[in-house]
């Protein structure tokens, strides 16, 4: 199968997803054999399905049931908060971009009951939550607003770090 | 009128608009010739008014009634969801930039009375929406917030596709 | 204590600060000679305290302390929104970039109590205000929402102008 995908095809498609993670705070793994491979899988599928269903976990090819498994899946941006990697690792934290920490196996959190996030938790009374159940954020410098659980490591807008958001409720 | 601005003056803008557009997820026509005549256009206005007003509608020399028609438009992202171009086709979306839809003449949106939009059609009762009559979208990968008719073709922030936005509502 | 910052250090930070200002619709000041002094400041923090502490403040050392005034600080934006230019005058709004406008000293926004914004003097009855006392601006041209004194100079989304924002309400 994955002698019909050219390395031409695999390298536009990964400068494409680089340049794409960057410029919106994210960062693809610096293993480029292990990223390559990844992005490889990315390009069976979208043969095989239609769409760039996850490298990583089976996909049923239907794309209504499969699209919460679209690259980049719905799951990444709780994974890099909570372990400092997708699923597949195909995008990691900064820490583990520097060296600083490494890449682990984590658990799949596709079918995990949503777990109540630590800022509902702490919920004060009269905070609003969205229905959806995510909170909104702020960024401080910039006045972003995002609503997911935690907040971004980086501000896709102005680059502050994670800890210069706050929470946001409207009165 | 044209002879006044230089083909560097219109390859310099040209250039801006297309980093801008790709960064941000929306896609200049491919059809140099044309972009260029309209980017052309742009700048004559420009000179005209002070203001780079629609190339393709008659602007009032009044920058204040002429806000909506500055480029680009209030009407540009309605269309490009309706109809996969803007009013003058400077901005076309994904089918027709790779050649699997042909532009054609759309209808002018700019006196139209704002039609209801199909979300607000389906809303639940105690679903919000904003006074101005948009509702809120949400990308389910990074959280991003936007209002407005429909979700963007991409998100400007992760560039996952329309599908992948939600509806998002305060409780 | 400069002598320990490499040239490189510097031209290499100011190169990555410059591109995400640009992507986000800010600016550095284009007297480069300041900017680099500025910038070679930054670094200097980063060594001594860990974090990159604005460079014409003084620092407590203690991070949680000084989370308002890691560069970009939270003054940046309501600085340039009110005189063009943060109180380093590292970033400038689009005036002082053309040499429309000199820079200027500006006063400290730090401690100074937080004034009512012009918005919030003129809203009407029902609207609503976030508990952090911003108003939510929506572009108009693609739907941006963020939450802050005034609009942004730039759409960081669509590069639409400050003019093209309205404040944006729930009912």
């Amino acid at each position: 199968m994955s002698k019909e995908i050219s390395k031409e095809e695999v390298d536009r498609l990964y400068k494409k997803l680089n340049e794409e993670a960057e410029s919106g705070g994210y960062h693809l793994n610096p293993d480029t054999d292990l990223t390559k491979k990844l992005v490889r899988g990315l390009l069976v599928n979208q043969k095989r399905y239609g769409y760039q269903a996850c490298p990583c976990r089976l996909a049923s090819g239907e794309k209504e049931k499969d699209m919460d498994i679209i690259c980049p899946c719905d799951y990444r941006d709780p994974d890099l908060g909570e372990y400092g990697t997708c699923y597949c690792a195909l995008y990691v934290d900064q820490e583990i971009l520097k060296g600083k920490k490494e890449v682990k196996s984590i658990p799949e959190r596709r079918f995990r009951k949503k777990k109540q996030s630590s800022a509902e938790k702490v919920k004060k009374p009269g905070d609003k939550i969205s229905k959806s159940g995510y909170p909104v954020w702020r960024c401080r410098v910039c006045g972003y607003l995002c609503a997911r659980e935690k907040p971004p490591a980086l501000c896709p807008i102005c680059k502050a770090r994670r800890e210069r958001f706050e929470r946001f409720a409207l009165r």
